[in-house]
C-alpha cells in the first residue's frame, strides 16, 4: 500500500465555516477518484498543545494513484478554494507501508 | 476509529544508522503495545520537495488508548533515545475518523 499524509495549519483568522467547508469538501473526493482506496479527513480533537488543525490519509494500492490524486481536478479544485485561502503551513509525507 | 498521525523532520546531521533505527524501534511497538491495532511507520519516499522525513500513523479503537501509546514505557524508551535526538520538527494530529 501506498499512503500520503498531510497535516495542515490554518490562519488563525480562518472561521469555522471555512475549516469545515475544507474537511466537507475534501471528504467529498472519494466519490469522485477512485484511486483513493481508503480516505480519512478530520479535524484535530485537541488533545496536543502544538498540534496541526486538519488531517489527510489517503491510501493508495500503487504510487501511481498518488499522481492521480494530486493531478485529478476535483481535488485542485478543494485544494486551491477551499484548503490554500485558509492555510498557514503543511507538512507531508508519501510512504510505502 | 481514533487515529493518531505525526511527521518528524530530522536534523540534517542524522546519519542513515540513525533514521533507520528510529524507524525499526517504533516498528518494534505493535508487539509490546497491544492497544495500536493498526501501526504504520516508514521514511518519505521523496516525492515532494518540502516533505518531512517520517510518518507514523497509529489506530485505535478509543481515544484513551492514544493515552496508553504516549504513556508506555516503551514508546518513551524510542521516542527519548532514537528520535527526539536527531529531531528537527514535528507535525502532528489526533482525529476520529
Amino acid at each position: 500500500m501506498f499512503r500520503h499524509v498531510a497535516l495542515f495549519r490554518f490562519v488563525p483568522e480562518a472561521t469555522n465555516e471555512q475549516r469545515q467547508a475544507a474537511v466537507e469538501g475534501l471528504r467529498g473526493l472519494p466519490a469522485l477518484i477512485p484511486e483513493l482506496i481508503d480516505y480519512r479527513v478530520g479535524p484535530d480533537a485537541g488533545l496536543g498543545a502544538d498540534n496541526f488543525d486538519l488531517a489527510v490519509v489517503a491510501d493508495f494500492a500503487r504510487p501511481e494513484h498518488y499522481d492521480v490524486y494530486v493531478a485529478h481536478t476535483a481535488h485542485e479544485a478543494i485544494a486551491s478554494t477551499l484548503v490554500r485561502p485558509i492555510l498557514a503551513a503543511r507538512a507531508a509525507v508519501q510512504y510505502e507501508c
